[in-house]
């Protein structure tokens, strides 16, 4: 079968076309299925780089933790695979997929579940997003980002502001999803907490959805401690893509009602993904295909795959086309 | 009036005998009492210290920020001062104190409300405890520490878990206060690191009161990601007596269910400090006459305020006796 291959820890994934299908060896906990598509993630670079505490460990071996599926008889599904799925054929858990409904594209079907990770889970169950509440996506322009601005929207928050490096981008966004404010992550770092502060003052923000961490997140933290304005503001870190850490003084937490949490694999309980998918993924791929929820994504050819595999086009999710 | 007075910012406060009693200058906001009995707490050292950002900027001036008083109707009362508190005479804000029971101790009563504001409000609300649950003190054998042991027990809580650096103090208050467990502070990290995670795998920890911050937190930290065991764990940070920051990771919050807030004065609405007090002082004071809540306070006289200003007595609170 065609596969992306990958035969050493920290090389790229290559192009194969003759590798082994593989062989369900316990047909009670396995599944043979055909890969529709499948998507690029930080958690596939990492399980290939071997950043991934779960990094890949037998060689040649195919690569890729989900996508979208073709079962047996013709319904498609989302699925995560026991075998890579960037390859015609993967091994997934028995029963273990969501049905998706007839109408859904594929390749939007395979970029949207880790986008609802990272932003629906994140807002609703670590964040608790209330109707009518004012939120803040820090790291605004990346391709999770965006979708955190249409559903924070979709699920009622009254004013969203938009925070992130490219002015551009932040004014284009703005237009597109009709966004409250937006905040350019200057490089001058009282510009930028002034720019919070103010908006702050004016509104309290009851959830930061923070993409970055980092210098950014820390001039989030100096603006709200500036605003000396008491309210219980939720900061959620979902990514790093600004540093992996902050310097976090007890001082900053005392003297606000700020309360910092992560959303990620492990600050969900067990299968809560999984129950979250099966109850969810169908609702936001409809509006997806209602156009109402927009994931940007640059779809390659699964022959393409080593060249594509290390840098995705800035803010678009990268979707390999299989079958 | 006798009184501990400061002549300059970062000077220590002088037994003056003297002192000029302040003067009602508005009858409908200000009252004169004589003052019983007040305490020395870091926030009373910072505005002498020029440390906190309200530090006193006129003087001579009087020292102390609250205490016991006794009104003119003869009842005790517990009180801020709009004049310092270490005086025989000071103004509070009319009608502005919470009378309290007949058969309380002034000493205790001018020691306690810090400590119910530390420990106290910090878990119930800021940790928000509930019954049954497992609460971490770190920095158990502060004076605010001890007492959240035990109002930790008075609220219901299950496991208490006593940290801290000196293992026979905590061997005592074990004893003392029927710990359930004692987590010695020892040099090393990994041994620390172990001790936390041992704890956690076995009863997932749900309150970490926190009095230290610095490296301790950051052990803590360590060890219930290494615990990899999904469980809320709030991580309220109300004292830094081990260092004013952490170096936080996102990878930190992102594989545990971690929340990381603080208790102080900012962290809570306007006026919660002063209605908390009004409805839990008497109940908590009656629960130390009673012997069951414990405060360890060393009593100095107003004369010897200069010496005892800059040091506690280890883990108890210096209360000043005045009249």
């Amino acid at each position: 079968m065609k596969a992306a291959v990958l035969h050493e820890i920290g090389k790229l994934p290559k192009f194969e076309e003759t590798y082994p299908i593989p062989v369900v060896e316990n047909a009670e906990q396995q599944q043979l299925v055909k890969v529709l598509s499948s998507s690029i993630k930080n958690l596939d670079r990492g399980k290939v780089s071997g950043k991934h505490y779960m990094s890949y460990n037998k060689f040649p071996t195919t690569v890729g933790i989900d996508g979208v599926v073709e079962l047996d008889n013709g319904d498609k599904a989302y699925a995560f695979g026991i075998t890579g799925m960037i390859a015609e054929k993967a091994l997934i858990g028995k029963g273990k997929y969501v049905v998706l409904d007839k109408d859904v594209d594929p390749l939007v079907a395979s970029a949207l579940p880790n986008a609802i990770l990272g932003a629906d889970m994140a807002m609703l169950i670590r964040g608790q997003l209330k109707e009518g509440q004012t939120v803040l996506v820090n790291g605004a322009t990346g391709v999770t980002g965006k979708v955190a601005l249409q559903l924070a929207r979709i699920h009622g928050a009254k004013k969203i502001i938009a925070m992130g490096r490219d002015k551009q981008q932040l004014e284009d966004l703005q237009k597109r999803f009709k966004l409250d404010e937006i905040i350019v992550i200057s490089d001058n770092d009282q510009e930028v907490i002034d720019s919070v502060k103010t908006s702050f003052q004016k509104q309290p923000i009851d959830l930061v959805l923070d993409y970055l961490w980092g210098r950014p997140t820390d001039l989030v933290l100096k603006a709200i401690v500036a605003a000396h304005t008491y309210h219980i503001t939720k900061v959620v870190t979902i990514g790093e893509m600004a540093g992996a850490s902050i310097t976090l003084s007890s001082a900053t937490l005392r003297s606000t009602a700020i309360e910092i949490l992560g959303s990620g694999l492990g600050s969900f309980p067990q299968n809560a993904i999984e129950i979250y998918m099966k109850n969810n993924l169908n609702n936001l791929l409809k509006l997806a295909t209602q156009g109402k929820l927009t994931i940007d994504i640059n779809t390659i050819e699964l022959k393409d795959i080593e060249k594509n595999w290390l840098h995705d086009v800035k803010g678009q999710r990268t979707v390999v086309k299989i079958n």
